[in-house]
Formats: C-alpha cells, sequence, structure tokens
C-alpha cells in the first residue's frame, strides 16, 4: 500500500464512535498501517464536529455525496441511519472507494444486492459490520465447530434482549419510524444472530415469524403522539439447510437485560453456550468428558492461544465490547493492503438481509417463508 | 374424613415412585392423614410387585379395570402411559373415585375434555400432576405477579432441555411410538412449560410449531429397526390472550442440559427468571429498585415466608425436585379432606391439552392455529 | 439382625426433625430394614410429644438417663446441646448401644476422645453426624481426589456463610453461652468444614485464629440484656500434614449468605469448587483438558453414575440437604447389620474437635497452634 | 497548563505497554489534553525499541538517569521492578517531575516513605498505581458504602487467584528472587487486595500471615536450577482499625483461575461481592429489600449512571481490564492540569506497604504484627 488508508466516516453518531475509537487503535494492535482518521460527515454538521473534535478527525463533512468523490479518501464507513446504506455504498463503490457498512447491511435484499453488485464490479473491499464475528469467545466457538468438536448441529437458538425502550416515556425517533428503519428491534438485533447463525451453523432455508409493537405511540420531541410503526419484539423459528432447528427472539422490552444476546448450540458431539454481556467466556459441553466428570466447561477466552487475544493482555485480564470494532478494522485493513477478500463481506450482508426479509415478511402475514437459496 | 385415604396407583414406573414417595411423606408435613398405599397396579405384575415391595404397598394388581371398581380404594393415582389415561379416569370417576393424574393428561384435548366432565359429573375430586406449578419458586414468582411487580407481562419464553435421546444407540421404547405417547418431546416436557405458562399468565390464543426427528430410526429391544414416530424436539411460538408473546422450546437433545426448564418473563415493571435445575432459586429484576443498584436478583426460595418452605428447613437448607410431590399430594388430601376443589384440575389438562394438540397440527401444517376461547 | 433396629432420639429440635425425616426415608431407598422410631427424648417433654406427633415416634421420655438404660432400644441418637453429648454417649456405650451424635462431637478433645473410648471399648458402632460427608458432590471429589484428578493439593480454602446474626434484635439463647455452647460460629460451623477438610485433604498440623464477637450482648426472652460469650465468626489459617495451605472462615453475619458452604480445592493437576446453597453441583477444572478449551466444568450431580444418585431420580432431577441425613443413616443401619465400622466415626469427631479446641485457643492467645498428632 | 505532558515511561514490559494503550486513548475520552508518547526508556534497549515501534513512542533510552533529568519530560511513569521504584522516584521528584509508579511501591515501607517525602517535599503530583481502584465496580462500591448501603462492615474476604506458576516446568525469572522482587505473589497480587481494604474499609490494625513456596526450585533460562525464594502464596487475617475482620489470600497456584480477585464484603446493612474476571459486574445484597424477595443483585456496571461510564458505550456494552489504566491516566492527568491532589498517591502506597511488610515478617515468626498507627 502507498500511502496510509484515509478514511470517510458517515455518520457520527454511537456507531461512529465506536468505529473511530477502532481506527485510533487498530494500528498499535495490528500490523497495519495506522489509518488517517481523514472526513467525518454528518447531515448533522455539528455532530460531525463534535465527533471530530472528540476522535481528531482532520475534516468534516454534511454532504456524503461530496465525500464519496473525494480522490484523497480511500475507504468509506458508513454508519448512518439504513435508509441510505444502499445509495452510499453504491456511489462509493462507482467512485473505486473501499467499503464498510454497518449492519442491517439495507432496507432489503433487493438494496443489498445493488450494493453488493457494485461493490463487486468496482473490485473495492466490501466489509458488513457485523462485529461480533470478531468477539474471540466466537471465533473459538466457529474453530471448535469447524473441528467437529460439537457434531452435527440440532439447535441453534439465539435471543438478543434489551430494556431502553419499556419506559413508554422514551420518545419517539427516527428507529421508530418503519421508512426510516425499515423495522425495529429486528434489523437491529436479529441482523447480529442472523449473521452470527449462517457464521456458525450455515444458510437458514425457512422461517415462521410473529412481531409485536407493545407501547403503540410515543411523543416526539415536539410534543405531539407519533404512532410506531416498527416492531418492539420480533421472534422466529428457523429450519437450516443442514436440518437443525433455530429460533430467533429479538425484542427492547426484557427489563434487566442490557445487551444480552444469548447463543444455544446442540450439537451431536457437545453444546456451546454464549452471552455477549459475559463476552469473554464460553460455555461447552463435551460428551467426549468421562461421564461421571462431564459438565459444562466455562471457558475465559483469555488465553494467547484464543483468537486475537496474543494482541492483548495476559489470561483473565478481559476486553471489551469496543475490541470487536478494532479487530474488525485490522482486518478490513489487511485486506485492503493485502487486495484479499474480507467476511463478511456485502454478500453476507444480502444473504442475512434475505433472511430478514423474509422473517419480517412471514410476521406479516403469518406463514412460513422460504429463503431463496442464494 | 372418616378414614384415611386409600390409594389405588396405577402405573409403577418413575413416576409411580416419585408418586410413592410423596405418600410416605406428606402425613409428616401436612396436616392431612397419612394416606395408606393400598395397591399398587401394574400390567407388568413384577414391575408392581417391585415398588410394592420398596415402598411398601400392601397388595399388588395386574388389572386396573378391577382397580376402580374396588370399594376400598379412594383415589386412583394415574402414571400410566398416555394412551390408558382416559379410559381410566373415566372408570375412576364413575366408581366415584377421586383422581390424580399424570400430564400430558391425554391423547387428545377431546379426551381431556371427557375425563373433566366424568370427574364433574361425578363430583370427585380430580388434580393433573402439573408438580412445577408446586416448585416454591414457582408460587413465589406466581403471588408476584398477581401483586403487579412485573406489571404487565410482555414476554414468556420457556425452555425445556434434556438429553437422554441424542445418544443414537438409545433403545426404540414406547415413547417413540405417536400410538402409545400421542407425541414425544412435545407432550411430555411442553406440557409443562404450556401448564406455567397459564398458571402464570394466562390463556394462548394462537400457537404456531415446528418439530423435528433428528434420529429417523432406533433400534428396539429386540433387534431390529422401528421408526421413530414422534418428535425429537418441537418448537412454538405463541401469543397469549393478554398480548403477551409466547416461545416454547422442547428438546432432548441438548447435551448437558439434564432437566433444563427454564423461564424467562419480562413485564413493563420487572424481570423473572427460573430454572429447574436450580430450582431453590428464583431471579427478579424490578425497576423500582434504584437506578444504578438494579441488576437482577438471586433469591434464594428457602425461607419461611416462601410457599411450603415453613413446612421444610432452615434458610439456604434446600429442598429437592421430589417435594414438588409431596406439595402436590398434600394439597390434594386436604382438598379430599375438605371438599373444595384444588388446581391443577382437569380443566387445566384439557386446557393445556387443547394447546399441545393446536401446536402438534401446526407443526403439521405449518401453519398458524388458534386456541379454543374455552 | 434379628430385629428391626429401634431408635432412641434425645433432643427434639431442628437436628432431631432432619434425623427423623432420615429414619423415615431410609428403608425405601437403602437395602436395610426400615428402623422403628422407637422412643423420643427430650428435657422438654411437650417438644418431645410435638415431634413424636409430627414423626410417629411411639413413645416419648424426657430423661436421657431412663433411655440409654432400656433394652428395647438398639441406636441411640444425640441431637442435644454440645454439653451433654458426651455424658449422654458415654452412659449409651456402657449400656451396649450404637450412637450416632451430631457434631460438634463434644465440648473439648478431651471429652470426645472419652467418648471414643467408651464405644470402643462397648464395640458398638459411632458415628459423627457430619453429614456433608454425604452430600453426593462431595463424595464425588472425594473419589476424584483419591483417582488423583486434582494432583497435590495446595490449598484448601473454605467458608461457611450464614448471617442469621446480624440482625441485632436476634434474642439471646444457650447458643451465645459459651458454657452452653462451647463456641458460636466456631463450633457449629468450622466443624463441618474441618471434617471436610480431613475427608478431602488430610490432618491438619497447626492453625492460628481470629475470633470476634460484633452484637456484644442480646436481650434475653425475659427482658435483660445477656452478654454474648461466644463468637460471631471465627477464622483461622491452616497448615495440613501434607504441605497444603488451608483457610476456614465461620460467620453467622454474612448478609444474604443463608447456608453457604464453599470449598475451593487446588491442586497440581485441577480444581474443584463446592458449594452447599447449590449442592447438587461440583465445579471442576483439569488441567488435562486442552489449553484453549479448558475451562472450570460444572458438573451436575445427578447422574447414576454418581454417588447415592442411583437411589433416586434421573438426571437433572435434584436432590435436597435433607438427603444428606437419609444417606448417613443408610450407612449407620448397614454397618450396624453387618457388624463393619462406618465413617465418620467418633474418632473423626475427636480429630475434628482437636482442630477447633486448637483454633479457638489460637484466637483466644493471637498464636499459632500445633495439632496433637494423633 | 501550557502545552502538552510530556511523558517518560521507565520499563517496557507488560505494565508499560497497558499504560501506552492508556496515554493513546486518554484523551478521546478525558477532558485532558493528549499527552506526548516523549521517550520510553529500559534497560534493555531492544525492549525499549519494540515499545516505541508499537505505540508510537517517540525517543528511546536505556538509563533511566538521564531521563530523570531531562527538561522536556514532564511526567515519569515508573514500569521497572520493584527494586528500582524508589531511587528512580525520588530523583523525578527532585527533578520536578511528577510521578506515576506501579506496584507495590517500593521494596520496604521505608522506602515508599522516603519516595512520600520526597514528592511532597518537591511538590509534584504522585500517583500509585492502583488501577483497580478505577474499576467502575469498584468505584460505585465506595460510593455505596459511603453512603452507607452496606452499613457497617464486619467482613471483608479476598482473594487473588492466578495459576501461572503451578506449572513446574515455569522458569525461574527476577520475580522468584526475593533480592530483586521482595516477595512473590504477595507484593504482586496482596498489593492490590490491600489497597482495595484501605479504599473501601479503612485502615489495617493488625495482621496474620502464613506464606509457602511449593514448587522449591525452578531452572533458569540457562539451565540450571535455581531457588525460589519468594512466596508462591501467602494468606493473612487482619483486624481493621474500625473492628472489621479481614482475609486476603493471594497465590499463583490456583489452576483455572486467572485474574480471580474477588471481594466478599459483609455489613449491618448488605453486601458486595466483586470478581475482576467478570468485572463489569457487581453484586449487591440489601437488607431493605422485602424479606420475601431478597437476593444477591447483579448489577451490570455500564450504566452512564455508573463511574466512568458516561465516557464510554451504552448499557450492557462491557469494558475491559485496560480501561482501568485509562481511567487512572486520565485522573492524573486532571490532577497534573489544575494542580490538586490524586489518589492513590504515594501515601497511600506507603500505606498499603506497611501492610505489606507487617504480613511479610508475620510470615516469617509466625506471630500477629500490629500496622503503625500512621
Amino acid at each position: 500500500m502507498a500511502r496510509k488508508t484515509n478514511v470517510g466516516l458517515i455518520g457520527a453518531a454511537f456507531m461512529g464512535r465506536a468505529h473511530s475509537n477502532g481506527y485510533l487503535d487498530v494500528g498499535y494492535y495490528f500490523d497495519v498501517p495506522q489509518p488517517v482518521l481523514h472526513t467525518v460527515c454528518d447531515v448533522n454538521q455539528s455532530a460531525a464536529e463534535a465527533l471530530a473534535k472528540q476522535y481528531g478527525w482532520q475534516h468534516t463533512e454534511s454532504s456524503w455525496e461530496k465525500l464519496v468523490v473525494r480522490d484523497d479518501i480511500d475507504l468509506i464507513d458508513i454508519c448512518t441511519s439504513n435508509k441510505s446504506h444502499m445509495p452510499i455504498a453504491v456511489a462509493a463503490a462507482q467512485n473505486g472507494k473501499h467499503i464498510i457498512c454497518e449492519k442491517p447491511i439495507a432496507m432489503s435484499a433487493a438494496e443489498a444486492k445493488t450494493m453488493y453488485e457494485a461493490a463487486e464490479e468496482a473490485g473495492v473491499r466490501h466489509m458488513t459490520a457485523f462485529n461480533y464475528r470478531r468477539v474471540p469467545s466466537i471465533l473459538l466457538a466457529k474453530k471448535m465447530i469447524d473441528e467437529g468438536k460439537i457434531g452435527k448441529i440440532y439447535h441453534f437458538n439465539a435471543v438478543y434482549y434489551q430494556d431502553w425502550l419499556v419506559d413508554p416515556h422514551f420518545p419517539f425517533v427516527w428507529r421508530h419510524d418503519v421508512k426510516e428503519g425499515g423495522s425495529g428491534a429486528h434489523g437491529d438485533m436479529n441482523a447480529h444472530t442472523v449473521d452470527l447463525a449462517r457464521f456458525l451453523v450455515g444458510e437458514i432455508a425457512a422461517v415462521c415469524a410473529a412481531q409485536d409493537t407493545f407501547i403503540k405511540e410515543r411523543r416526539t420531541p415536539d410534543g405531539h403522539m407519533a404512532k410506531v410503526t416498527v416492531d418492539d419484539a420480533l421472534y422466529f423459528m428457523a429450519k437450516f439447510q443442514n436440518g437443525a432447528l433455530g429460533n430467533f427472539m429479538a425484542t427492547r422490552f426484557a427489563h434487566g437485560r442490557k445487551n444480552f444476546l444469548r447463543l444455544e448450540i446442540f450439537g451431536s458431539e457437545g453444546s456451546l453456550v454464549f452471552n455477549l454481556e459475559r463476552l469473554n467466556e464460553l460455555d461447552y459441553f463435551s460428551r467426549a468428558d468421562a461421564p461421571d466428570t462431564q459438565g459444562f466447561r466455562n471457558i475465559v477466552v483469555t488465553e494467547s492461544a484464543h483468537p486475537y487475544l496474543n494482541l492483548w493482555w495476559p489470561p483473565g485480564h478481559i476486553i471489551g465490547w469496543e475490541h470487536t470494532f478494532i479487530h474488525e478494522i485490522g482486518d478490513l485493513l489487511r485486506a485492503i493492503d493485502n487486495g484479499q477478500g474480507v467476511k463478511a463481506d456485502f454478500y453476507d450482508g444480502y444473504r442475512c438481509q434475505q433472511v430478514l426479509d423474509a422473517a419480517w415478511e412471514s410476521s406479516l402475514n403469518n406463514k412460513w417463508m422460504a429463503i431463496p437459496e442464494k
């Protein structure tokens, strides 16, 4: 790579912060050149400026259209609301920029496909920011599954519980408008668990969903009541192509659960259990253990032998949620550097979106929906 | 009551053992006369004799038809395979016997209704042996819900995980034959969680289910391969009449989970989490706690202020699974004594069976099924 | 054995209840004749009568001196306050009775030795009621240690936490009077952990202790303030003969811990962790597991392959605290039947008392105390 | 502050890495100028260069004597082995440098006092790097204790378990030589728990300790066997000035425990339990909760209302071990900026060292040792 990667970040809210932190730290831990925090862009100029001030972005911009055509930008990072992902990504690709895009990748699988094709055609690196693939415990789970430690998988049961909407006085924001967000808890939270399902188990063949909106109206900042048009919770059952049975539940109404993404994977040779609120741990049951001393092992995933942990601290010195972004950005920059593909890419975003779309439609029509084979 | 209750137990297998233990201990802890272990009946005479020998049953019998007509029997306890529940119960009712029947109550809701009507008509006490209603933690949860501590319930998510069938060499038994058992994991395990759902949340309005049989054939004791015609696992989503969203998963293929019945109940004011493998505990989150010291409370349900615990030991001295039967039988004998009704009765068994039937049919037809209103 | 064992129970309080339950149930699960609940004795006649009524003791008695000389009593069960253990046990032995005695065995090692010698001389069976040796998880731990799974033991750290005295309004009772109880938390709680230490690790060579009485005075039932002359908490460090380092902490001032007896055992090949509030579980770490999948295994100790569990229920169906007494009494009756010794016997009680005595003296004198070699 | 703080870091090993990370990130989250990573110094020049390369230190140096006299250095950060802490700190103070020093602060309380006096005399900011004071859960515990939520403290029981020395093939390093490290597990691990005890409970009045070295000899890198002259484990009991009873256990021989620092604090009104391996959590029991719904609350300490958490991510998005250094350095830089004191300072290091010294001597002499009153 002739020069350091110049990053143009679009979207200066929560995800913009997490990505900024990632860009700042990545070069100290990955063998990649430290990227340049070149320009942060937000339609809300003051938000862009605040983020620039906090993290040292060199420039600000309020028009993503201007940003994506600049010659001095190498990588476009899309952290905006879901509605704008597709147009930004396509424009970025057409201008030869590498792209990382937050999840859910788009408002529909059709949009996602457009993004994928544009990126492929442009020959740029493209990544969907499924950062939980880069939790060390999840990568360890993947490795164990690939090695056959769990055997044939029978069950993949995922929940994603949060509680920040259970307060009826929480105001109406864009996330409550289906036209802006596409969905509520579903796209935001099931996107993660569906991606982990595909990563760990394989493709999903069919789904059947139910959704509900428990608080029908919320007060807008300007004081009137507005109708909530997205789901507060969406459940779905799934059948995987390989025969596994799946279950997914996303809700923002689970009092006391803050960011509780739990996976329970049961196979013919063993089991795995993971919880994002204790992301440095992985529970593992092996039927190969002696019958009278079998039990779920609580693996503290902080050994240098564990994925990414050689970069960090000694055993038992835990890492945080933000490290998943450092790992993700590190792998992306390495891919940009060496010209190779990197997962999860836009194809993964697209495939995930197909499942999300099918579940959404199922929840509206009360019937099983098949996922396209590819 | 002029005399002690003479019990006729039908079915000398696992449940017969648990009930026997209950009859033996109940009088020492409940203010009811110690019942008489009069006769144990099993088509397998040697099984009946073995149980009689172990627990001191005074007589054995191999024909339930003969047992239910005897004048010296007051209470018929049905622990047989599901297929025979209805005919036994109806005959017992017609002969004026009080009845306790293991779950699932019958092969179908129609059968269950017949049982319920026969018992009501005879004016006898009738109980469905949903013993988990009498886990102290569950009763505490019920009390807390009734007091409004959880508020309006949004979610009831139940799993029942076991692992004893994941071994492909486990032989074919009657439980694998749909004609004998009616279903597999579904009737055996979801019966419990559906009853707890009704007990804690209310009636279910509609369900949508998926089932699978992972091991299609098993070897019979006489050495040939037989087709498994029941489910190894059955999942279903549910909508409650009161608007709550429900989820139920039963499987016998969850390696490392032995008798893992977990409830997660989320409401507008708080949450409850229960796990049968740690049945002396109940986790409770209250939004009424101060914001910076909120958290799930792990209640050790062993205080004398807790349900049934005044009968047992000091705080922290845990009770076991078998105590649920002592509680159940104690409440039943008291009801027989004072002539009042006792829950869960055959109506509860019937209503539960309606849900099970609907879920079973849903899993075959891949569509949502409504539960009759009553 | 020519006749069933006739039991004479002395002491009708909490322990009397737990033992009564054991006698009632033991014959249904152990291959021993059901014992006869012959006579319960208490200086408080109404307490004796109440216990007789609850559990079906055939006779009551208020004088232990009269009880121990009766010909129709085979086994004397001592559940009285500590002060009377020695005279009762010696008299029982001299009258040829088998004896089980609650812990701590005596007010001093000298008393305990007298008891041991009297029982040995009389050739009767003698047992100290260290019932936690018969928790299945503890027996499993013992087996694993004997098999070398933990290797050479470096650390044995035990706590016993309760909280019933933290309330300053809890009244003054005999347990607060050193002349009646000998000590407070120490004798009551450290007796258990010291016995488990001896059972699992081996003899203790020296101890150093500290004690405190946090509430110096309590109100008696008749309304005056009385000085508490026993410890509310007693800690001690220990050196085992085999080189392990030990730590013991007993307190009744640990808010929220009800009957929390935790063992942490660390050895050259692995570790074990146990907690009495979850007595159906045992945590086990093995260095023999692969480096990247090592972790503490949570063994659910309910398999038929686990100690005593073949007597009870299927996997995951937990047993309670009271079962330890059934196991203890079952083993005792079998020993009476076959004329062989049974552990823990009075020698174990004596050896334990030596450690307790040394710790008590250490806490008064602020110096290390050696334990006699035998 | 006229210019950014120029940092001179001495010691390029593990702690040097953790501090470097802190300097790099602190300015993005604290309202302090980003410090300058000016010079890293290590007697091992290649180690200094490697650290400089990884983290962007501008210069390297191999002589701390040269570093501390440079005019362009504002803050000296001491991450060397314990033996050199005192001379470096005194020289730094005499040259008007602010100082942060790793724990244990010195080889003896006398050395620590010298450091404290030198820093005070020079009027510089001085900090002992007790980073666990800045775990949000610990600060929350401090706040709760100060508010009286736990009431009068009766017990402070701390363990610090690691397992990296249980392998007998782990080589002999300087940490095994008492002349270089002063002690083994004791100074390294008990330093943390003693500081937390002082922070949360108050001053310690007396201690009584036991130590052991389980592996007496280890092989040096050049192949000969060398005698281990430090402790592998050191336990001690403590009496606090305010009457609380304390217990401390540090060991590197606890298989499966990686960085397991557990605090159990029991008071008249409630209890707190903390474990560093799950540092985003704090368990809290309040006697003020209703009797039948009391239980240990598992507080997920990730709310913006929790200490430092407003700087980071939304609820449930956990932070890691390294964040404690960012917090520590942030507070230090702010103190440098505004000229006010910052805790833990060298006085805290000195007071902690008095306890460590007394415990060490106690373990050699087998007697209780009083801690000087100040």
